[in-house]
């Protein structure tokens, strides 16, 4: 974990933007694989994370705005313990490490939560994406878990996220050593991007990267021949020669920041010349969108710049027509790229997801759009230095909605569907960077993965003749 | 999965064997990770898998006992589902591969439960570990995730159990091709139990096999120089020339069926005299098992047995002295073994624990002792034909628990504590194999690990020299 000083620092600083009352900040327990006492591999709150630094289950901790006392809240060993799991750092230690001044019982927990309740005192709590965690809150505040989320404080909320969205030095360090590994990943997946693999191969080899390393992916890879279905999650598919395999995978760094990139490769080795026509408007996409971000820019407006860009690219391949900038007003381009370009990152893959996307991505002045498209954007709102955030623009030919749309006519001014029939089986590809808004523009986190077509064509290449990865 | 015939007969002998009512069969849905929609790899509930085989989220069946109506729930995709997960097999194919005629809507799970309860017919549901569940069955049934426990039926826990204890030959070929992998998985970590290496590399290494092979490990590994911590799961120890690795670490099979192997190896390549004579003992007690473990046998009684033969051998080290048998029967050899000598082994590792632990390895005949060690026992009851289960001594020297008995002069006329002092940064030795009990006696399952001192002594310094595994 950082320094107990660094959590110290972040505490006062949330503390500062509350009027008053306290603060429940939840640990998660472990999740159940299959018996209570056989769970998955623990992953802790990333709130919890980010203001305590502690990476065991079942801890809470309590802070009390009006006096800014502070504490931790655990399980105190016992012999039974020690034989089975051993001696373990103490719960007082703990609270040290992450400059907490006092610890106790967690059973202690409900009566200190009683108390403020009787005293009329505000409790903050943020959402919960675990269940386990909805019953712990139900029972410490005497309401059914279905509803403990109409208890969340937006105050809390909103504070929490205006910390988590600019990211310090030391955060930016763990997230560029998360997208070092990602480097790894996606070379890993380019080297086996050849024939006859399946894709689940692919998607264990990269599981295989990040357990070697001691890490876990930060979300369950999509590595697929079918870009088109964009979160695929079916694997069962051999790799063809011709097939453009796409994959979008990320893993954690030591102390839980994520990484999130995409390529897109040609299964053998080469692209074909309309898969390089369509790969080369998905990158001036991308380019368009990092020249422009930087502190002030709005990411709706880098968004709607970028689809621009991508359909002045489909104009010159006669997929699109008429005026780019209607159409994109119009949403056209959405039957091409019906997601956002991005999302914030850090400590969660769409960093602070769990939150509420809307506190995360908009705000007073930058509402969520309801047209199909925008509406999957998930981050609008003026950006500030320190953001972090993927670039993630794609093309896709999904039969279904092309169907839809061709049926209903919709948007004929701009597509030309005719043409389109011919892409039928075309799949997707999409591209996707992590980055740092900095005090003039933005930079790449970790080491730049393969992205102009030679780049991708020679790793798969170089990889191929001589068995090692020369990219 | 395998023909829908064999889930089919499973499902008609479970309900015979109830008077009537109805069975709700609730599969598990996905476990967040750090957000509702980045969840961990999904893991269907085992009983789930065992009558309907299907190994997708969000599924339900009820099977009406007294008209033998079955009835798959789960829910229909739409255009959105299409463009984000692609086409997927639909509900009524899923229901066919499990062998039920009918399918319809989640949402009318709720509807049926509540005309089942008006009508006074009989719910039977099964115990569940996950948070999730709970709160699913709370809603479905109006009361609180916390008591919902309470409502289980005995009838259909031992009803289950009494099916899933059996292991066919389709079983036995998933549990084979599991013990295949474990395999694989003990003779990678004996490859790199090597002087420099971090336990955690060699965690995440068998996680990687796993990954490979499109599996996951069927439980948290346990890989440490510290084996008399018994469930130990700090991986931060470095190895040292000298040291014990103590590796327990199992694998799923395809369908999810379970290995569970665990082998000591002396890091660098070479037991110590001293680390001999104690895995000798360890080896001798787990042969005496072997020898008993048939059709008629109590695990109880094998347990015992083992446990002389554990006393025994430590006897002839000087370590316990006395009548072997009383000191079995007074319990002073748990301080050697506080742990039971194995457990049923299937789709859980812990064969149905979130069943609980009494109904699977205990019945009418054959009750858990409260006597410390054997209240750990997690099987005691008679063993039938196909029952599949875990052989599985240890030595451990656990310092704490050494020294509350000395200060209590607890069993010394059986424990020699002035040599034991010599002992007290020994570490532990467990060995741990999976058999399956045959008409005769019993069979190991899969490929043999390397077992006795000189085939694991080969399979270290064989690959240490050459790289390669020639175990």
């Amino acid at each position: 974990m950082f320094a107990a000083e660094i959590y110290r620092q972040r505490r006062l600083n949330l503390v500062r933007q509350l009027k008053g009352g306290i603060v429940l900040l939840l640990g998660n327990v472990a999740s159940p694989f299959n018996a209570a006492d056989n769970c998955y591999r623990f992953r802790q709150d990333s709130s919890f994370l980010y203001f305590c630094g502690l990476d065991q289950p079942g801890l809470a901790v309590i802070l009390d705005v009006d006096s800014g006392r502070e504490t931790l809240f655990g399980r105190r060993q016992n012999l039974d313990d020690l034989i089975w799991s051993g001696p373990q750092v103490t719960l007082q230690e703990r609270a040290e490490k992450a400059g907490i001044a006092r610890s106790t019982e967690l059973s202690e927990l409900c009566e200190i939560l009683s108390t403020a309740v009787a005293g009329k005192r505000e409790v903050h709590y943020l959402p919960n994406c675990r269940a386990e965690n909805k019953i712990i809150l139900g029972d410490l505040f005497g309401r059914s878990p279905d509803v403990i989320s109409q208890g969340v404080s937006p105050e809390l909320i909103k504070a929490t996220v205006a910390l988590r969205s600019i990211k310090s030095a030391e955060e930016l360090t763990q997230l560029d050593e998360a997208a070092d590994l990602g480097y790894q990943l996606h070379t890993t997946a380019m080297r086996m991007a050849q024939p006859g693999r399946y894709e689940w191969e692919i998607a264990g080899e990269l599981e295989a990267v990040a357990a070697r390393a001691g890490r876990m992916l930060s979300f369950p890879p999509i590595v697929t021949v079918h870009g088109e279905i964009l979160h695929n999650h079916d694997r069962n598919s051999q790799l063809q020669q011709g097939d453009l395999l796409l994959v979008d995978a990320g893993v954690e760094s030591t102390l839980h920041y994520a990484s999130d990139h995409t390529r897109t490769s040609p299964v053998g080795g080469r692209f074909s010349p309309r898969q390089k026509d369509i790969y080369q408007v998905v990158l001036a996409t991308m380019e368009c969108a990092r020249e422009l971000i930087r502190p002030g820019m709005t990411y709706l407006d880098v968004h709607l710049a970028a689809c621009r860009t991508l359909v002045e690219g489909l104009q010159s391949l006669g997929l699109m027509h008429g005026d780019a900038e209607k159409a994109v007003v119009a949403g056209a381009h959405a039957l091409f790229m019906p997601h956002g370009l991005g999302h914030q990152l850090g400590l969660d893959v769409h960093d602070m997801e769990s939150l509420g996307e809307d506190f995360v991505g908009y705000d007073d002045n930058i509402r969520r759009s309801s047209q199909f498209g925008l509406s999957s954007l998930r981050l609008g709102r003026e950006l500030q230095k320190g953001f972090v955030l993927t670039v993630e623009p794609g093309i896709y030919f999904i039969p279904a909605l092309i169907a839809q749309w061709q049926d209903e006519g919709r948007h004929a001014d701009y597509i030309n569907y005719a043409k389109l029939e011919k892409y039928l089986n075309f799949g997707g590809i999409r591209l996707e960077d992590d980055i740092v808004v900095t005090i003039s523009g933005n930079r790449l986190l970790g080491r730049p993965l393969p992205l102009q077509i030679a780049a991708v064509e020679n790793t798969l290449n170089l990889v191929d003749k001589n068995g090692q990865d020369y990219s």
